[in-house]
């Protein structure tokens, strides 16, 4: 045998050991019907759960799923995901009639729904540890999220339909200044009020504050036909949106 | 080269052409994010879309999604994915203090929750035909659904527990008999009661027919404490149950 062909057969095992490791251990075992001892399976059920707000309360992303959520928040299936969330929010939205008084609303969360705390998560185990809020709130203060482009596109195509936008988050009130200046670093102008957590909504859950503020907004006269979170607790509770649209999130939870 | 080195050069090449093959058109995408041309992760945006609420109202699986859906209806991942949301519910119900007075409640939906429809879908397009109710009706009245693995362990598992089984369909008062039957053959005994949809129900969206329903119960006393159903019309709308599980379904939905 010449050196080439022995570069030839080198360079054929090589790719076969490359490819091969590409292959997710689902598609390998999807004839033997093995369940969940598989961790794509089982990853994608524990996803599905989590979605479908069927896990309930949960603290971290299980160890064996990291790899998973890895792939997936950094990976096209987010940007599909929330992609397609966006088309949805945007046809139902051209269905509302704007009346012309400022008051046709849409509700938008702010992390991991109009900015995404990724490069954070990327630090600190994709959800698989446990949350450090004086981390994260160090993070916050940097301004640095960026937009979620799916969202920040059905943000300003909302603004054009002639939505009035309030932005509803559970971040505190003294974070306001790195809020507000993270949002528009990140693309986010125009929007009528954002509200945060005053002193008075401490140790509510999330659920309870919101659902507070948007009894509020209705009662100030304001319609509100959308609203936008990645936590069923920013959409749960009455009064509920006309339509309300979950993002995806699988690296933490808030009730 | 002597015909042992040919063959081995030609043997890695099969290898790697077989290989290569079995790769999902979504990975091989996966660093160009060229997102939703892909059948696989636009599917897997569907189900997203569908299982979170997001799409709202809609009447057929897409034509494009058609494999999808059966392969995941009727592979792994529906089994592991039903089976841990069953997990979840008897996580919760195991927290719940049962009184001994025959009032801790925990209702089931029918439909792709206790039973599955799954050979009449499989005879028709798997969700990508218009719902036909004439052929639907005459496959409910054959009484030959069978059981969801998963629910029909939990459901034995909540009676073991002490649960008073309360059963909410959709389905007609005339088919009563039909159900009875069916959910008998399948292995489900010992409900409490079965309530179908009378007359004075007709032309009520399933969401307020089964609230209605709810709050009923509550006002004969009883305290409901788990609701199962595959559509969120089981689930949303006052008195909610106090944990509520969504199982999966991509093939129909009912508002």
């Amino acid at each position: 045998m010449n050196s080439g062909q022995t570069l030839l057969i080198n360079l054929l095992i090589i790719i076969s050991i490359l490819i091969s490791g590409v292959i997710p251990q689902s598609i390998l075992i999807s004839g033997n019907r093995k369940v969940a001892k598989d961790d794509v399976v089982y990853c994608n059920s524990w996803k599905f759960s989590v979605e479908a707000n069927d896990a309930g309360s949960w603290k971290q992303v299980p160890e064996r799923c990291l790899e998973f959520v890895k792939n997936y928040v950094t990976g096209d299936q987010y940007v599909s995901d929330s992609g397609l969330v966006a088309y949805d929010s945007l046809e139902f939205a051209k269905t509302v009639e704007i009346r012309g008084d400022g008051k046709d609303v849409w509700i938008f969360d702010i992390d991991e729904t109009l900015l995404s705390n990724l490069p954070y998560y990327a630090e600190h185990g994709f959800g698989t540890e446990i949350f450090n809020d004086i981390a994260f709130n160090q993070w916050v203060d940097s301004a640095e999220c960026p937009a979620i482009p799916a969202s920040l596109k059905l943000y300003n195509e909302l603004r054009r339909l002639g939505f009035t936008i309030i932005l509803l988050t559970g971040r505190d009130e003294h974070q306001r200044s790195s809020t507000i200046k993270n949002l528009l670093i990140a693309g986010y102008s125009g929007y009528q009020s954002l509200i945060l957590r005053e002193p008075s909504d401490h140790g509510k859950i999330a659920e309870v504050y919101k659902s507070e503020k948007r009894k509020e907004l209705e009662n100030e006269g304001y319609r509100i036909h959308g609203n936008s979170g990645d936590q069923w607790s920013d959409l749960f509770g009455a009064p509920t949106a006309t339509r309300s649209f979950k993002l995806p999130n699988p690296m933490y939870y808030i009730a």
